[in-house]
This record gives C-alpha cells, sequence and structure tokens, in this order.
C-alpha cells in the first residue's frame, strides 16, 4: 500500500542510467530532483546536504559507487579496484552516519563477492547495480516495521514530539522516526505530532513539518525552545526521533538538540524513543563518547535565513549532533522489535538473533 | 564610571523635544534611532518590538504619556485627565510587562500629585517629565546594584549562559541579567557568556551576543538547543535571566525557553539565577499561572528572517513566554539584594523592608 504523502517525493531514485536526487536544501519552497551522474556529485550533494538522513544518505552513496565505477572497461578486477576507491572517497563525505560506512563496505564486499563468482564485466556492473537498488527496496520494508513496532507504543489520540527529520525523506520511504505517524493515518488512529524547528538547518520546519503536513497528518511546529513549555503543559504523551549512530551501550548521537529533549522528556515523565535500523546501530562503539561529533561552520548559526541574525565576528559553537546517554533512552524501536536496556546486552542479543 | 560596551548605545534617549528610540529590530545590522513625538508613535514601537526589555518599556512608555499630554491649553484638571487616557491607552500595547504598567501608574500618580500640589500647567508639564528622567536614572541605578549582587555569585574564570537580552539595551544601562558581566569586565573579571540565540525573534543573537561581543566581553552565541550539550560538556557553572514578571510565589514569566533552560539547568546541578529590579516583582499576581501568556504570529516561526522556513499553512504554536516554577530557581536578584527560597515569603520581606 503505498502512502499518500511522499508519493512523488521519494528523495533518492535510480532513473535508469542517473541518480536523482531531491535537492533538500531547497524544501518546503522548491520541489528540484538533480540528475547525478558522478561520484563527484553524489559526494558534493552529501557533503552539502542536499541528501541527508542516514538511510538515504546510505542509498546515495550506493548509487554513488556504481556511478563512479561503471565507466571501467578493463576487466573486473580493475573494476573491483575503482569501486573500492570510489567507496573510500564516498565515505570522506560526511564523518558521523555511520549507515554511510555501512553502505559502503556492503557495495565493496558485494563487487568482490561478484569478481569472486567469476562475472563478466556487464554482468558485474549490473549485480553491482542491484545490490544498490536492493539497499533501497531493504530500506522501505525495514521502515515499515519500525513503523508498526513503534505505533505498538502509541495510542489514538497521543500528542508525540520529534526532532529534526527522520521522515520519508530521510529513508527511501515511510522513514523512521515519522513512520508509526504514516501507519497511524492509514488506520485512522490520530496523533498529534509536535515538531521541533530543529536549528540551525531547520529540518523539522522544512522536512518534518513540510511532509506532515503535506501527508495530512496534525502536526504542529515549534520552536526547539518551547519544548520543555508545550511538555509542562500535558500535551506531549512521547517523544521519538532519529538517530545517526546508537553506540554499543544505548548511547545516541542525533541532531544537536536531542540531548535537550531527552532530558525534557525524563524531567516531564514522558517516554523518549528511538526509531533506527539495525544499520545505524554499532557495536563496534562502545559508547557515545567514542562518537566523533562534527563541527558545521558558524554562518549557518549566524546567517541561516538568508540574513544576518549576529554581529560580525562573534564566536558561535555550531555541533551539528549530540550524544544523548542511554540512561535517557526508554526504548530504541528496530525492525526487529523494542529494545530496552540494559542496551549493553539487549542490543547485542538483537544482532545474535539476526 | 561609564562602561564603554553601550555607550551611545542607550535605546531610550530624551531629546529635550522628542524621544529617540533605537530601533532594535534592525541589530545588529543597522544602528537606527526613531524620533518619536507622540503616544501613538511610541504605543506602536512598544507593540511591534522597536523598543524591549521590561525596563525600557516602562522608560518608553513614561515619556510616551510626557508625549501625550504636552499639547493640552485647557489647565491642569483637563491635563491631568489626558495624562489618565495616555497612560491607560499606552498599557494596551503590551499585555505581559508588569514594568510597563508600573511606570504608567506611576506617571498617573505623579501627575496626581503635581496638580494637587497647584503647580501651573506648564511646571506640571515639566514636573512629570522630570519624573520620567527620574524613572530613567533610577533604572541605571538599579541595574548596578543588580550586577553588584549578581557578581558575588560569580568567581573569575566560570562560564555563565543567558537567554535572551536583559541588557543594556533593554533598559537605562547596564541591563538586569548583563550587568554583572559589564561590571566584571570593568574590574578585569573573566566570565565566559554562552548566548542562546532565542528563537523566534532572536533577541540572544541580534542583541546579546551582539551588546558583549561590541563590549570585548568573552561570549559565544548558540542555539537555543545547545544549551543542552554545553551543560553537559561542563562549560556552564551559572545560568542568569532576566524576567518580565516575577509572581508572589517566586514564579518567573520570561521569555520562551527560559523554562526549558531552567529544567536543563536543574538537571545538570547548575544553579538558575533570576536578575531583575523590584519593579518587576508583582506580589499581587499570586503564581505563574495568572500571568497571562500572549500569543504571537505564526509568521514569527514561519517567515520570521525574510525567507520562508515552513510550509504554508502548517499549524504553529508561538507563545512568546513561559513560566518557571519557583522550584527550579536559585535566587533572585534585585537592587536590595538575593532572594532565596521560601519566595512566597523572602519576597515580601523584600519590600517590607523598603
Amino acid at each position: 500500500m503505498t502512502t499518500k504523502e511522499y508519493a512523488g517525493l521519494q528523495s533518492v531514485i535510480w532513473a535508469g542510467d542517473k541518480l536523482d536526487l531531491l535537492d533538500q536544501r531547497l524544501l518546503p519552497e522548491e520541489i528540484v530532483y538533480l540528475p547525478l551522474t558522478t561520484a563527484e556529485e553524489v559526494w558534493e550533494a552529501i557533503r552539502h546536504l542536499k541528501v541527508r538522513g542516514a538511510p538515504a544518505i546510505g542509498i546515495a552513496a550506493a548509487y554513488g559507487v556504481v556511478l563512479g565505477s561503471r565507466q571501467v572497461q578493463e576487466g573486473t578486477n580493475g573494476w573491483l579496484a575503482e569501486v573500492r576507491k570510489q567507496a573510500e572517497y564516498l565515505a570522506t563525505s560526511r564523518p558521523t552516519a555511520v549507515n554511510l560506512f555501512w553502505a559502503l563496505d556492503r557495495m565493496k564486499a558485494k563487487a568482490a563477492a561478484i569478481v569472486e563468482a567469476g562475472l563478466s564485466l556487464e554482468e558485474a556492473k549490473q549485480a553491482l547495480l542491484d545490490e544498490a537498488v536492493t539497499i533501497q527496496s531493504e530500506d522501505e520494508e525495514t521502515n515499515r516495521q519500525i513503523g508498526e513496532h513503534a505505533l505498538s507504543l502509541f495510542e489514538d489520540g497521543m500528542g508525540v514530539l520529534t526532532h529534526c527529520n527522520a521522515g520519508g525523506l530521510a529513508t527511501a520511504k515511510y522513514g523512521t522516526a515519522l513512520a508509526p505517524f504514516y501507519l497511524a493515518q492509514e488506520r485512522g488512529i490520530t496523533l498529534k505530532v509536535f515538531a521541533d524547528e530543529t536549528r540551525p538547518v531547520l529540518q523539522g520546519a522544512r522536512l518534518t513539518a513540510f511532509e506532515l503536513h503535506q501527508a495530512g497528518v496534525d502536526v504542529t511546529l515549534i520552536c526547539d525552545n518551547m519544548a520543555g513549555m508545550v511538555m509542562s503543559k500535558g500535551w506531549v504523551n512521547a517523544v521519538i526521533v532519529g538517530t545517526d549512530r546508537v553506540a554499543a551501550n544505548g548511547d545516541v548521537a542525533n541532531k544537536i538538540g536531542t540531548y535537550s529533549v531527552a532530558v525534557l522528556a525524563k524531567a516531564h515523565g514522558i517516554p523518549f524513543y528511538v526509531a533506527c535500523p539495525l544499520s545505524t546501530i554499532d557495536l563496534n562503539t562502545p559508547t557515545g563518547a567514542e562518537i566523533p561529533i562534527e563541527e558545521r561552520n558558524p554562518e549557518e548559526v549566524t546567517e541561516g535565513f538568508g540574513k544576518r541574525t549576529a554581529p560580525q565576528g562573534v564566536k558561535v559553537y555550531n555541533p551539528a549532533f549530540d550524544i544523548t546517554p542511554a540512561e535517557y533512552v526508554t526504548a530504541i524501536i528496530t525492525e526487529k522489535g523494542i529494545v530496552k536496556a540494559p542496551f549493553n546486552i539487549n542490543l547485542k542479543k538483537l544482532f545474535e538473533e539476526q
């Protein structure tokens, strides 16, 4: 069943010989698809947030490997070397998103297996493209399952706050944190969503409010600093966010401001849920302390609205992410089910059950 | 001793026959003084945030009464009636700031006393102008004293976070919450200030970062949603904010987002201070629940900076203020000293000592 809300607004579309990528920086004003034909263009799109959201970045990067290696004509060994080179290059586009590395590793492994299997160069290229398509369709199914599990935690009429955008735009379809809202809508369950605008880049205002509003979901936009007040009024029964990386102990890296929301939720006795696919959980990262936090350009803060909003030369601190310690996380919702504390044991178990 | 930082940048200046008002909406890009000659212009300036900050609003309104009643030629009784009428009119410009009502009440009482004393119409007009000038100079002295008390709570090298703008621009001089930073600078004490940008109108970015940076105070601008992360890093040893109204029980109304900061401060064991003159404490308001919260135009959130940042038609919740319950307030710092819990007893005592 196709949900009506982002039909035609998938963020990543393979178009036979090129990658059509929705330029998310132009939303909500303009819907523009960029035709990307090289790995360099994909790298640049990831770097400059034209595509964002951990799963969508992974999918785009997978197609980026396909684009970057398709010109090779000198046999499968040279092709494999090129696949590896392009994958390593694409891995330098963003430092934090583990999905990026996961998708690139998968593409490299697939390419090695293809060569091992003795396919012709043309067959090899097609098989690698198939792998990228599979990554994308698996993501859609994963998100539907995440949505099912998340929805089991919500009841009709509840208010749910979300931060940043872990929606259909950030993934192949449905999104992670937003998946339960789309599924609820399909089933006539009403959830009242509060979307933090999510400074500095305003993904909550530009993307979450955009895609939910377009889909007809009941969404109210607030500034980040209103979350506490809205909670104190009793309007929020749960918080659900996505994540860029979950450490083995359950610490969660997500868009800056997530930690503040988690602390506020705890202070108000509101459950704080994190929705993500297994691929976002990194058991090789022991705790959040080991997750590198990207610091971004001060101009995102001082001139983010097309107009300078702070004095010239003022110091700015602009971390892109923060770490929410596991103690603030009520549950992590994956395609394989809902995980609660102790996360160090239960996350490991989740992978062992695979 | 004049501090160098806002010399020439007082927000309200009486210029003999008109009120020169710094248009704070144009900061930090342009420094423009508006020459106001009527009560209507003052009303409009207060309403549209050209002047903001509770004390500055009160001072501007006091001069507004002078401007609104100076044309009267028909004797002091007619003049007194006009003073009262203009004061009641100016009181409708903003609903929350008690300083506005306080200053207008003081002007009405002064006018009545002047007429009672049998002054001539010209003498009466001059005496009423003198009262407005006195309100302004008292505010400067009040703020210096607030700064002294606040500074006694800080130590060299401390990190202090503030929200919105309770600075020199918001008052006659020094500000309330920012007064200790200016005094510290005069004395060679280094405080490292974190300024929340304070969505939606960005008073923290446009005003606090502006005036502190101009003064050479060490200030770092952050987005509101970074406050939790900055606290978790141990960079913040205290929070200090201004307030628009303190209720008799110590509940504090201040710019939206203050409550979130207070909850975050408590969760990190960081003291949360509120700086204000006695005139901001309203013993006639029993608790924060009785303070009306102004809801402002959704466009402040969706197109605040000359650029639309959210989809057309999306619902927005945009309260201008929130209430921080007294339990989150470590101390209220006034010109008469530092008040701690139990506030209902100690705030009353403060007035009885007068």
